[in-house]
């Protein structure tokens, strides 16, 4: 009955093009879906010239499999992947490999990690990246979880990632949730990465009064340099497609945009380990006001919504300051992002290996780009620098951006078009780089209405004072 | 034995405040400390002029009590509530107000109320604002919970509470954990308020070259106007004060902010209820970011930081526009953090009466000031706008502040001060009263590379299309 060396559970977009790319390389697989006749089409479709075998129970599925057992969950995250691991675990033995390739959790992955290594079963959360098309020729994988899982499943799982200069986007992360937290910081960027796009493109159309082809046109060229990357490229092929009338389609689509919530978990857990995530959040925020689209078109009724175009001479300056914006703004986004990792890292107890992640994003997933490049020789460096902004290569990249950066968010606030993600990261930088900021004020307001005390820049920054503000105004040193 | 109208539980200073506060009011007290001699203490210095009684245990104080029991809990929001609500409930019976006065998460008050109301208990959460001084003179009150305690509890918190003209700033707020719940959007908006006013501080400084005094006066006169209160008033007053050498303390203070967890709830819950909180949020970080000094200031021998100051000749015009950028972003804020207490009611069931609290925020608590009595009107229209920014008042307010506030933002873009809340205030605004914002790209980039489906302007919003971007372009309606 041992004739499969992997079973994959769940047969939807994802679950169906990772089995074929699985196939592809040579794997023989047991397939089950929880309705039968999906499993049963699956089969049938691809089962007579592939090693593909259909199971009709969970329980055999895990008999078609060679030992240790290795089962690639492919359903929708939440209380379906507990449900069909209970299916699973009477028939599981010590060393069988679970991995959970859903977009789960990263606290879920923890949970399940801990309890399953109790029965002795390895458990990886994995994150996969790359859409459909990514799946079925290469993904990007983020697996996380039971190092002792690893030797067994990495020549699998690196056979079918994407590849870059033969180094393959499949690299172990850490123990316990590493997988799926790295995964979801990658969704996190990507919501950034899109929302800068999305405010450069409405800074063309209506303070810079480009039609679509025009902008199309930018986007394409700039996907020639240092911009390069998968997002830029499908902006210029999307800003291109026409509707049955031959106008543009993205101008017939409705501007409210949806989330699936990684997003919104990148951005929560920034505020709990208390790193200043700005860009991401204003992204996830700006997702959110989208869908006020009823209130938004009665507010501009109300308060005024025509943007001013500048003069087309000036445009060609412009556009060299939007492209200056994105590249400077992407770098505080992605320098808060491995800060979050970072974070992370020290308070979960991971290793982070952060330039191979910045390795395995560099193909199969939607936030590919040349960038990434750059940055994973900043993690080679040594000293690593402490963040990815002080770094001596973006340290020139950002100051060369700065002026057209800063030229292109007064656009954006003379003429009226909203661009929360490209002036909250200039907010960002110009707070990161003032030695001397404005919460000494803070700080005294705090002390002053509620006596919780402050620090003194002339004193060791452990030791806390409190001034009687009402009374004597005498400070005094507190223990 | 029963010689007491209520039982005040955690003498901190807090506790000490209010029940002195009620003492002066006429109502007799029973009190109880953890550490005993913190209870004696207390009873020592004032028992002897006042009706107040010392308990030994959770159980003298009970049966100190008049029925039913009234006890207001000062302690530490945490475990230590549940801890002495159980020491109290083998004491208790049925028809008993237990009120936890405390900074608790309004998801604690959520499950006491629950678990108490299955024993007859009657669980108040009352948030308590206005410091030390509030509790000693007239805090602001936010009680909520089981709505059965109110006609007992009222007039004893009336009150004390603090009075605007002749109405007490205490008002019951609704059932289960809404006064919890209004208490924490107060911190986040207090949040927002304070980082609001530490950037136009520092423009002043950096970007107009002003000496504390100056802004310290500045101040003063702002807050015989429109933007009249405590903060602004107490924002001079921590300008003028001055360090032992003579100089403005404020310059000696560490420009590190500290946070205590309210402001980042607020924020975290905005995220769950999918509510664009942005200046809260940009605030909360603003404080993150503060804290990592150390990496500021090797950013700023990297990255530089010396702001460019303009000419004093433009001083006043800039002033101007700091003034109408500090009052429009202020209404951005309040307008968000209504629409999020909008949003909890409709989640939770709670009937918030939002001009109540505009009215119990006027007086006793931080936030206080008069632009809370424009907010109490808004309400007051029927109908109500369908947000603070749509209503007529503020709609013409905003339009006269818009320019200033634009060239507010512009000057600190231009001379590198950060101003992440002022920025993304402008932002916001500019996305709230555009009827076709960039959303539109984001549904686009997502429907091609994860064909997640986009809506129509010109269908119903309800009816999903996908387009087969890389195949034929063509493209089809979703069933």
């Amino acid at each position: 009955m041992s004739t499969a060396d992997i079973g994959v559970i769940g047969l939807g977009v994802m679950g169906v093009n990772l089995a074929l790319n699985l196939s592809d390389k040579g794997f023989r697989l047991s397939v089950y879906n929880r309705t039968p006749a999906v499993t049963s089409e699956f089969v049938a479709a691809h089962g007579q010239e592939r090693l593909i075998t259909a199971a009709d129970t969970p329980e055999q599925l895990v008999k078609h499999l060679e030992r240790p057992r290795v089962i690639l969950l492919m359903i929708t995250a939440g209380l379906a992947v507990d449900t069909v691991i209970g299916q699973l675990l009477p028939w599981l033995e010590p060393g069988d490999i679970l991995i959970d390739g859903g977009n789960s959790n990263y606290q879920d992955s923890k949970r399940r990690y801990r309890e399953l290594a109790t029965q002795g079963i390895h458990f990886v959360g994995m994150g996969i990246s790359g859409g459909e098309e990514g799946a079925r020729y290469g993904p990007s994988l983020m697996p996380g979880g039971a190092a002792a899982a690893w030797p067994t499943i990495r020549d699998m799982f690196q056979a079918i990632a994407a590849r870059v200069d033969d180094v393959p986007c499949c690299q172990w992360l850490g123990d316990s949730g590493a997988g799926h937290y790295v995964k979801m910081v990658h969704n996190g960027i990507e919501y950034g990465d899109m929302q800068l796009i999305a405010e450069v493109c409405q800074l063309m159309q209506h303070a810079l009064g480009m039609s679509r082809d025009e902008i199309a046109d930018t986007f394409a060229a700039w996907n020639a340099g240092r911009l390069e990357s998968y997002l830029i490229d499908i902006t210029s092929r999307v800003l291109r497609q026409r509707d049955s009338d031959g106008s543009p389609l993205v101008d017939k689509i409705l501007d409210r945009a949806a989330q699936k919530g990684t997003g919104i978990w990148t951005a929560q857990d920034a505020l709990e380990r208390a790193v200043p995530l700005t860009l991401i959040g204003e992204a996830v925020h700006a997702r959110m006001l989208s869908a006020r689209k009823a209130e938004r078109v009665m507010a501009a009724a109300l308060l005024g919504s025509a943007p001013v175009a500048v003069a087309e001479s000036t445009r060609a300056d412009c556009l060299a300051a939007l492209h200056d914006a994105l590249y400077a703004a992407k770098l505080v986004s992605y320098t808060q992002g491995f800060m979050l990792m970072q974070a992370a890292a020290e308070a979960e107890g991971w290793i982070l290996p952060y330039g191979d992640i910045a390795l395995l994003w560099r193909a199969g997933c939607i936030i590919r780009s040349r960038f990434l490049g750059d940055i994973k020789n900043s993690f080679s460096r040594a000293p690593v620098p402490p963040s990815l902004l002080q770094d001596p290569f973006f340290v020139g990249e950002v100051k060369a951006a700065e002026a057209g950066w800063r030229r292109a968010v007064i656009l954006a606030v003379g003429s009226g078009v909203a661009t929360p993600a490209l002036s909250s990261a200039l907010a960002f930088y110009d707070g990161y780089r003032c030695a001397s900021g404005s919460a000494n004020i803070l700080q005294a307001q705090r002390d002053f209405f509620g006596a919780h005390s402050y620090q003194r820049i002339d004193r060791d920054g452990s030791e806390n004072f409190h001034t009687r503000w009402l009374g004597d105004g005498v400070e005094e040193q507190l223990p």
